[in-house]
């Protein structure tokens, strides 16, 4: 398998930790997200993924895109390590938390987005700022909220071993830490972060350790 | 069922479509995301949905939030008028799709987000209307292009049934129109829209045919 990946990408990094939990290898291929206006949007990386985002992963010459997606498939293709609970309502809450972070949380702070606001929108850098914390902020809270009022988070998100959502959860907190948002008011998502820190797989598959590392 | 939605949520539309696809029976309970500050942030709702966001599904008791997760959670439940292909490229092929409008495009264009810009951020209607229509067509190309060069798509984006990914594009087509976006430069997202709004589960599923319809 090949990985179209950035180091500090969310969306690849959650990728990558399923990979590295499933014990499945690859070929990290580095897609340079700032340098000549973005490598994901010149035409030869179009040809992989034509909407010109990262991650994209190839299995048998089979080009697959957006990360949830991809991960779901890794889960049905190698369903060792599962990532998923065995149970419809534990999928479902386990799929919920995901998107909480994947569909309402870090589409609005991506790196598109931010360059967008502070280029065509003319926004300064501390308006910038405030919509990255205040979407932040809620993202967090609402995470939080799930975690704790259903009751399903143990060691990990959901029970006693990692899935789908600390996929997410994982790099969001990445994300929030790079900008030292005080992770008090969250602290079921600080325990499941910290708790996945510890595992082998998320250390492979952290930024800092990735062959496009800065 | 009880399926808490908007008659114009995208979100709770796209549950409303894969509900009526399968022919489950459901009640609907409206939440008036304008009302009073929006019935979705009050702490009677913040009880079902504590990310005060709709829609939300109960099912035997069970609280289950974020669209795309409820879908898969009624699909896994009742396989019947399956809205996945059964091979695992197929299925990830349309999860992508789907999230490609459910992560990547609307998240940017729904209602809390279109009041931040506009309150706290204090942008005026026509900077509000421009990340609009900048978003909007990211979206709608990303998903041409993925429709054009997968080559997966019949009547529907995936072969001639409908799937996750049309309970997505319906909704999206249906914003697109509600600003007059042409939609002629995304001949395949408006074919498919056109064949998907013949069908009676999509009429039944339509902001204007809901109990909470203004």
């Amino acid at each position: 398998m090949k990985l179209y990946t950035y180091f500090r990408s969310s969306a690849a990094y959650r990728v990558r930790i399923a990979l590295h939990l499933k014990g499945l290898a690859y070929d990290a291929v580095p897609v340079h997200l700032l340098r000549d206006g973005g490598e994901q949007r010149a035409p030869a990386y179009r040809e992989v993924n034509p909407a010109g985002l990262v991650p994209a992963l190839v299995d048998n010459g089979i080009v697959l895109t957006q990360s949830l997606a991809i991960i779901e498939y890794l889960e049905e293709v190698h369903p060792m390590a599962p990532l998923l609970p065995q149970d419809a309502v534990g999928r479902a809450r386990v799929r919920a938390l995901a998107q909480t972070i994947a569909c309402d949380t870090h589409p609005l702070m991506n790196l598109r987005v931010l360059k967008h606001l502070k280029g065509p929108m003319g926004l300064s850098e501390e308006q910038k700022m405030d919509w990255y914390f205040h979407w932040m902020g809620e993202g967090m809270r609402a995470l939080e909220a799930h975690l704790e009022r259903d009751g399903d988070s143990g060691r990990f998100c959901y029970g006693d071993t990692p899935t789908i959502a600390d996929c997410c959860l994982v790099p969001q907190v990445y994300n929030a830490q790079r900008f030292d948002i005080d992770l008090a008011p969250y602290p079921n998502v600080a325990r499941i972060a910290a708790n996945c820190a510890d595992l082998p797989a998320f250390k492979a598959a952290h930024p800092s350790a990735q062959p496009d590392t800065e």
